[in-house]
């Protein structure tokens, strides 16, 4: 059996090494790349160091950016009394995209896993603590996702940070938008009757 | 809105332009990019650029190779008599890996498809005629995919090489393995039957 030449087969495995995608999907994309001109090609390979030299983590907030602070945490216009504590970056753009939110935000860095040897000191819970001591922060949003390692976390910052005068609060639960109540699964339905709201 | 730094957009934008990767799977590459090493981020924007600079089409088949002619075309052990003529190297490789083909090959780089402006003359269809001519080819097995343009393609090719003392097959269709023949579509079946083998 003939062998695809060595370069391009690093090429396959490259694309093979990231998440979802798989030895097919990565041929793809590698045989698709070769089609492409030769400075698009360069273009990508840019982005890819580009990107990692000039991110940087926000002291505060532990977002990614270009300046520390980064653009939220410097936002004058933004609520600094606010703090939506959310396990990583892709959260915050969720959260940003809805345009709801104005605090401030505080990434962990994951989510409390003790089988995967994710403790609290892992997590980015002692810049919270100290942020929620010297900031004058008044409400506390816990907005790690609905699932055991989240509500593990929220249970652990809420008995954290619970006596320091602040309000602590989550984010709703209940059915999503678009759902079907016939084939909602029980617990959506339990936090849906739990978490109703008068009209 | 905050919006993610310009640059980890412009990295997103860049897988979001491949094949198949949305705008979400786009952003979840990225960033489980952006948590690598920064070697491995550099040696796959190097592999990006190898690839493209170190390939050539082999002047035979237009299979993709180091070397010119390639690997195939080379082998002193392949059958040099028999050429498979297919439309892009993945088919090349898909070939490759059943380990039953032991011919050349001869890449297409496509199939007709008027629609899409693809004529004959776009096709490395002259190469093949000339090989054909020169080579002492005895047989042609025309592997396009089962598809209205793999057919016409097909039906093109049988009516240009059929005067030349050829043996002119087809791949055989019917029924893939593991398939259920009660849900096996008309046409499917209907070649199953056609190309029905004495036992």
């Amino acid at each position: 059996m003939a062998q695809l030449p060595g370069i391009i087969q690093k090429l396959i495995s490259q694309f093979n090494k990231l998440p979802g995608i798989g030895p097919k999907t990565a041929e793809k994309l590698a045989f698709f790349l070769l089609r492409q001109p030769r400075e698009s090609l360069i273009d990508f390979a840019d982005s890819l160091t580009a990107a990692k030299d000039n991110l940087k983590i926000c002291s505060q907030c532990q977002n990614l950016t270009e300046t520390d602070p980064c653009n939220i945490c410097r936002d004058p216009n933004r609520d600094h009394k606010t703090i939506c504590v959310i396990s990583d970056v892709q959260d915050l753009m969720a959260l940003e995209k809805t345009g709801s939110f104005n605090g401030l935000y505080h990434i962990l860095g994951g989510t409390l896993n003790p089988l995967e040897d994710i403790t609290p000191d892992k997590l980015n819970i002692q810049a919270l603590l100290n942020r929620v001591k010297s900031d004058h922060i008044q409400e506390i949003i816990l907005g790690t996702n609905p699932d055991v390692e989240g509500e593990t976390t929220m249970l652990y910052l809420t008995k954290l940070l619970k006596n320091n005068n602040l309000k602590i609060t989550r984010l709703g639960r209940g059915l999503p938008m678009g759902s079907d109540i016939e084939y909602a699964d029980e617990i959506t339905l339990t936090n849906a009757i739990k978490d109703r709201k008068e009209l």
